[in-house]
């Protein structure tokens, strides 16, 4: 369908160094995108489930954890752009559970947990300068949407100097078409796309930092 | 081909207010993406086509118009993850001919122009504070490629609190697969996505700023 | 004490348009920095006096206000350079009394409230979009410390564009010396500088935005 | 004069890490901020010789090193409300010697120079993606004047994450009062502020990074 061959010839689409400090990204696994009849669907769940596991092992490694929600105002002030083309994701406010991290992911102290009313979980948020106290390099991104609040993190993890490392079958999206040709520009220009079981086995996760 | 229902159900895809003022941004339409052979193809000739119609009656109306390139330092010492993904971008320096803008869209004095070095347009330069010091409201998008600077710009373009409104024909990719999943993307959550002919025949755009 | 011929003869101190539509910044006026024990003193209480003043004409002319709080997450993993340098700012967490608004300056639904970490209201919050969206030009600021956030808000208001107009007996500090030094420094270099009764007095706040 | 005893009961101006990898910012250290005519004055030029000692310092340890200009287009378009406030700063464009870094600093291949038009090195340039490609922690400040363009980078660069380390000897202004000042507002609030020789003196530099 997608015609690749104009990206490698055009010499697209070459491999980024995956190297520690790593740090984790979680982008908007709430109980609102784990809700197929909210904004989620197609293959979030498993994606989660998947994530579960991920996060056990980061967790394991020491790797900085963070998560990001979509929280508007009370008084929805702070809805703009975003909620004017999708006005119903003006009921994430901060008491609704809608809004909060699923229980399988829940974060613990340590762990940055970032509210945002746009995409990328970068914009508006402290989350560059909380990699940058932490010395990240590779951030290691699981979420949803893929073709969404997570490819727009993606885009600005780069953008800020971070490596990303996609999962594969840690994001998800409510319909397969977006998700798949969200994974396709990422892996051509911004950063790597893996799924869980190749990451888990490549040297570089298991190098100790100062080795 | 991708499944619309499951967005409209959940309330994605509304209407953006058009309204003054407007802004024209122009993205990195410059030699090398109109050169097939370097990081252009598929729809992009025709969109410049299209853009020099949309340039002249901006300029007409009054219209504050920028453009964006990308540019690496001779050295290249601002290379970063996009040029790793992409080593070929690192071509693209001040005097090189494939860095500058096309000759059908050579911008004129009083026209903004950023120089970038990463997907967005606004990552990184004084683009926002030039739109915010015009006043601009609503901010239209040519420019290439659909699924590369051109979106990443839309997405900040909203973040940032400006109306995005993508002419389907003045944005071209080097691949129409991609083409289009950003276009679905961002007519659902971004923006608004009409062809040029579409705009020019709205309303909005021909009223008065304070009439 | 200071020479300010020097900026004189080298062209410094330039008056700056100041124009509708306005909108209002107060900067960390909240419990912890009114209290003199804790991170107040000088002349705050007498700017929180003023500020009440100027806010009840804001609303009663209908301009958008927004408002500034330090605050930290319960584990305090948002600590950084500022906490290392001020580790007794820790204490502003969101439950905690001293974090909020003070009584006299309440806002109210429809009024931006912006948490941060950082000295600048700008930084790493929504502040810029909201001001977008509401299509501002003047930014009036009221605030503490005059030296430090309202300082680095004023210098970051007018990177993004707007036009910071300081009303000096609104903005207070713990002590005199740095808050005459930043005064200055801002009435040469980043905005207008006047009292609450100057500013009242201006013809161009009285103007209609469209007459 | 300031009196800082309340800062001190307040907890302020306690001591941050100083640890590698250490990057160099040398800002505005351009011909027409080395000339007493135009931008120049006081300590400026005895802060040049110092900087020209510790950049070779530096570059001798292989830190990064970054510089930044003030640089407006030639149809000054981006002129904002810092040029409203100075008009004279307009004058700084590229081909223009006043806006060239002067000879005794004059930076190499591989180090990064950000061209700006406001106050702080880190709006509106990549300095920050620069620094955390390479892993900067502590960011050693030079340049002029402190009480403007590296007051401002300091403050960002603390709230970026950085540790900044501001060299008394090696930044300087047009006139003392604001220079003090701002040094006073650095050390209490955002940074470390020592001698050259003592921060020469400090083990923490001359340590070895996995050492």
């Amino acid at each position: 369908m997608i015609d690749s061959d104009v990206y490698r010839r055009q010499g697209f689409g070459q491999s980024l160094a995956i190297a520690p400090p790593f740090g984790l990204l979680v982008v908007d696994f709430v109980n609102g995108f784990a809700n197929p009849e909210q904004f989620g669907g197609a293959n979030i769940l498993p994606a989660i489930r998947n994530t579960a596991i991920l996060l056990a092992e980061a967790r394991r490694r020491g790797w900085v954890c963070a998560f990001s929600r979509i929280v508007f105002a009370d008084d929805e002030t702070d809805g703009g752009v975003f909620t004017q083309k999708v006005p119903s994701l003006l009921s994430l406010k901060e008491a609704e559970p809608a809004s909060e991290v699923v229980d399988a992911l829940a974060p613990i102290p340590g762990e940055l947990v970032v509210r945002k009313t746009v995409p990328s979980a970068f914009f508006g948020t402290n989350l560059t300068p909380w990699l940058v106290k932490h010395g990240v390099r590779s951030l290691i991104v699981a979420g949803a949407t893929t073709s969404g609040c997570v490819r727009a993190s993606v885009v600005d993890a780069m953008s800020w100097g971070f490596h990303p490392v996609v999962l594969s079958d840690c994001v998800g999206d409510r319909a397969l078409g977006p998700h798949d040709a969200s994974l396709f520009d990422i892996s051509q220009k911004y950063g790597e796309v893996m799924t869980l079981r190749d990451f888990m086995s490549r040297p570089e996760i298991h190098a100790r930092l100062n080795a």
